[in-house]
Parts: structure tokens; C-alpha cells; sequence
């Protein structure tokens, strides 16, 4: 133990759950995974995090009081302050206290908040988001979601559902029906799932498309899409404009609401880089107001997959500080 | 002087002032207007409102030691940290140091904020916010206004274009244009303006319209469309299920967004009450979350004409609270 407490930043999702050991500027220390056990309702998930993150402080020669808070980010919906999961389906939580649970188990302070908000934290700390203090992050992955921040504070909303960025209306007579029970929401076209929808609505009219072999083969992706855009085939760049007009229309309305510094587009769908930003700003600058835009341009996520646990060690960052 | 201060809320338009003295707890103790003195660049209307409010309390037999803080909402482009008023046309400043100025002349600390944003405040401390935390306030008048309200802060975004709600797109491609640059806002649709443009649009396929003469004689107003709505006219109907439409979309997004527990419509237009509450639920049913509308149902604003002096207030005891 030293003047220098570290903090834990956990990522819960469905299959793994990240750790890591970070300092109070956000460097990344230590990092590490475990299988996220889902066995009877997840019930060994808190022991198991509890139980990893004994070992590595052992395994470093420390112990729990090198450590000052943890941060936790979990799927599904919760209730951020007293770190309650409501439910989170991929793990089989339901009416949990994830924070209590943990803080039991570990015997430091534990802050709690969904995981979308707190990959949106981590970009707005350490990522693209550069430190700016109002963010809008967009995750386009199997759904799309997102985190607003403002004034560094994320968003939770009246019942902990701000940022449902995915549910925003992009068709609004005859959309295609959406998870949540609506149709034509954003994440029906602008999602990993969204985009290859859209590829299989157009492959009729494109029968000379090299998508085609991948509709055959059942390997069509998103990934595929994208991929295929950026080496010229004109079905995948009609769907990559389409989709990315969707998102750009939605991100503009918010932008004129929310006056961002820093717009954030992040998860897997991300990594298709500037062959998404292209169309992207195009109808982002269309629809935005002039001064709005001057605030704050689109950049792609940095942090990748560590974007979840620096988010985490940023909420305990944060708790630790109002304590 | 007592122990119990009172706070000057003040409320600066292009034809009048609003002034008041209201209490810690919201209560308005005093109203009275002054006339806005546009001449020169609007360069005595500090001095105007300073001279007013000495008066006043030399009146009520008290000395200014009797204000604890003073508030203001002007319109225009400013920066609220500052008070520093880049330009409200309507008054003729540009580069008008508002909260030094009026500090200098009172002798107590003044707070800034712009004039949508404080009868969004106003509202949510006294009026149809009731209190709520996390409060979505437009403003329907000759444009769209708005202000956004999380956590009890007004968000004033990076470079305080929050809440530029009238500016959202609403109708992508083929919209009107828009004092903007833009074409197809929101403004343009909703605002009792828009409504009369829309009125205007609809007319030639209804000839037997009651709007007709109010179109002949010149007066074809957003109260008259509303009006003849309620009395059954089935052109005026149409108009305003248009624009609410337009308006309920554009609400139902952003609750998607921002998750709040109240949401507000103010300004001369949502003195059609029930007649505009109607064909805005249903579309706003139709296209928000299921959990985000139980948070929220949409009120009309109760303070009227006072939301602006009772925010501007709820900004002064606000930063008293901080200082």
C-alpha cells in the first residue's frame, strides 16, 4: 500500500468479464479476463470477480488496500446509484445487488453503471472523446447504443433509460419491426444487424454485387458490407450511404439538442473507419446547425475493447472524489 | 433587511422587461414591466432596469440590501459562465458585458442565462415541471425554442447551442427553408409561423374552409387554425394533427435520448391546450419507448408569461446556493 491507490475498472458482458487494475490518470496497469460463469442465474459471477482480483494483487505482491475503489459495468438495465440490476438477460441477474454483493466480497467502495455508459465514460477519459466534458457516444455493434455526457456527468435519465440512442425513430411509416416492439428504430439500420438487413433489401436490385457470394455462402456481415464498400462494389456502398444517412440524420438532431463537444462513434461496426465517416458527415453537416457543428466533428472510438474497464475505473474515480 | 432576502428575477424581451422580487421559496412577491429602450444600440437598458428596481424597493421602503442575488434572461447568443452577450438583435447588443454591467450598477451578484433556458427553469421549479429534475421544455411561439434540463442543470452544451430544439430536422428532404439556412426544421412546422404556413398549404385542397376568410381578410393567425380546429373545420383539423405530428416525432426522439420525468410545451401556441395535447400524445405514444413514457407525460406549462422571471430567479438562488 502507498500513497498511490490504484483503482479496479470490471467490465461485465455475457462471455467475459474484463479486469484491470488502473491508476488515477487512467493508465492501464494490469489487464485480464475470466469467463463470465452464467450457471445458475450468474449466481458465481460476484465471488468470481472478487475472488481474480485477490490472485492478481497476490500474484503482484499487494494486497485490497492497493486498491481504492472499484468501477463496475454491467449489460441490462439497473439502477445506477444504489447499483441494483433490475435485470441483465445474458448473465440471468435478476433483482440483484450487483454493488452491495461485490462490496461485500472485495470490502472497498463499488460504483455501478450500465455498460454503454460506461464505454462512453471511458472515450470521454482517455479515448477520442479527449477529455471534452460533453460527449455523445454512439456504439454501432449487434444493436446500437449509446451515452450521453454532459458537463462530464453521463446521463441517466428519469428511470436510468438516456442514451437509448438506438430507439430513435429513423423510419417512421414502414420500418422494419425492432426488439423493442417499434419499427423502423435506428438500430434496425445503422446496427451491425441493420446493415446486413439493408444489404439483403437491396441484393434484388444488385444481382452483379460481390455480396451476393456471401449471401450464398450465409457469411454476409456487417463486416462484409464494409468491406466490400471500400473496394467499390455499388451495392455495399449504397447500403454503407443509406445506413450511415440514418445515423448521420439522428446524430445531427441530437447534435442541435445536446451541443457537443465531441461525438464519439464506437463498437465493433466502428472499425470501418473513414469508409463510414465519409457518408457519415455528409449528411451530419447537411442537418446540423452551423455554429453546432463547429463544436464538434465525428471521430471514430480509440479504446477499443478497453474503452468498458477504463469507464469503470472512471466512476470509481468519480465516487472516490464525492465521498 | 432581514434574515429572509428576496431575489430580483428579470426578464429582458425586445418591447418590455419583465421585472420581479420573488422569494427563496419561488413565491412572486412584486411584478412590473418597463419598456425595453432599444435606442443606440440598447445601450440604457441596464441603467433603465437598474433605475426601476431602486425605485421599486424605495417604494416597498427597503434598500437594495434587500436582494440577495439578481437574475437574467435576455435573448440572443451569450455565454452564461460570463454574461457576456455576444448579440441579441432584438435589443441591439453585440460584444455586451450584460452580468458586469448590471453588477456594477446594482451592487449584487447577477446571474445571465438565455430566455428560453429560463423559462425552462421557471417551469420546473414553480410551474408544469412540478419540481422534476430532469425536465424537456419547448417553446412554441413565433419560432421553437427549447431548453433541456438534467440533473436540475439546464444544459448549456459546448458552446451553448443546447436546446436548439426549433432547429431539429423534420422533414428531410423537400422542407421549407428556415431563417437557419436549413430547410424542413422543426421551426418550420411547429411554430404558430409554421403553422400558418402549413394552413396556407392545405388550403387550396379545402376550399370550403373556414380558414378562407380569415386567409381573405389577412388574419390567418396559429390561433385562429387552433380555433377552428376546435370548432370542427376539417382543414384546420388536418393542419394541426400535421404539426403536432411533426412535433410529437420530434419529442418522442429525444425522450428516447434524454429520458426525462417531465416534459413541457410553453409559449402562445400551447395556449391551444388540449386541441394540440391530443394528436401530440398520439404520435408521441407511438414512437417513444414504453418505459420512457411511463417516466413522462407531456403537460402544457402553467407559468405563462412568469416562467421567465421565476427562472430567472431560480438561476440567482442557484448561484447564491454555489457561491
Amino acid at each position: 500500500m502507498g500513497t498511490e491507490q490504484w483503482l479496479a475498472g470490471i467490465d461485465i458482458g455475457g462471455t467475459t468479464v474484463k479486469l484491470s487494475f488502473i491508476t488515477e490518470d487512467g493508465a492501464i496497469l494490469e489487464k485480464w479476463e475470466i469467463p463470465t460463469n452464467t450457471d445458475q442465474g450468474g449466481v458465481m459471477v460476484v465471488q468470481d470477480i472478487s475472488k481474480s482480483i485477490q490472485e492478481k494483487l497476490s500474484t503482484l505482491g499487494k494486497s485490497i488496500d492497493q486498491l481504492g475503489a472499484a468501477g463496475v459495468g454491467a449489460p441490462g438495465f439497473l439502477e445506477m446509484e444504489t447499483g441494483f440490476v433490475y435485470e441483465a438477460i445474458n448473465i440471468g441477474w435478476k433483482d440483484f445487488a450487483l454493488k452491495e454483493e461485490l462490496e461485500k466480497q472485495l470490502g472497498i467502495p463499488v460504483s455501478v453503471d450500465n455498460d454503454a455508459n460506461i464505454a462512453a465514460l471511458g472515450e470521454m477519459w482517455q479515448g477520442a472523446g479527449d477529455g471534452a466534458r460533453d460527449v455523445l457516444f454512439i456504439t454501432l455493434g449487434t444493436g446500437v447504443g449509446g451515452g450521453v455526457i454532459s458537463n462530464g456527468q453521463i446521463l441517466h435519465g428519469a428511470n436510468g433509460m438516456a442514451g437509448e440512442l438506438g430507439h430513435i425513430t429513423s423510419i417512421p411509416e414502414g420500418g422494419r419491426p425492432c426488439n423493442c416492439g417499434k419499427t423502423g428504430c435506428l438500430e434496425t439500420v445503422s446496427s451491425a444487424t441493420g446493415i446486413v438487413q439493408l444489404a439483403l433489401e437491396f441484393l434484388p436490385q444488385h444481382p452483379e454485387s460481390s455480396l451476393k457470394a456471401f449471401e450464398q455462402e450465409g457469411t454476409l456481415s456487417a463486416r462484409a458490407v464494409i468491406e466490400q464498400a471500400d473496394a467499390g462494389d455499388a451495392c455495399a456502398t449504397a447500403v454503407v450511404e443509406k445506413s450511415m444517412y440514418y445515423l448521420g440524420f439522428a446524430i445531427a438532431n441530437l447534435a442541435n439538442t445536446l451541443n457537443p463537444s465531441r461525438i464519439v462513434i464506437g463498437g465493433g461496426v466502428s472499425k470501418g473507419g473513414q469508409t463510414l465517416l465519409n457518408p457519415l458527415n455528409d449528411t451530419y453537416s447537411k442537418f446540423v446547425l452551423k455554429r453546432v457543428k463547429e463544436a464538434a466533428d465525428i471521430k471514430i472510438a480509440e479504446l477499443g475493447n478497453d474503452a468498458g474497464i477504463v469507464g469503470a475505473a472512471w466512476i470509481a474515480k468519480e465516487a472516490k472524489r464525492k465521498a
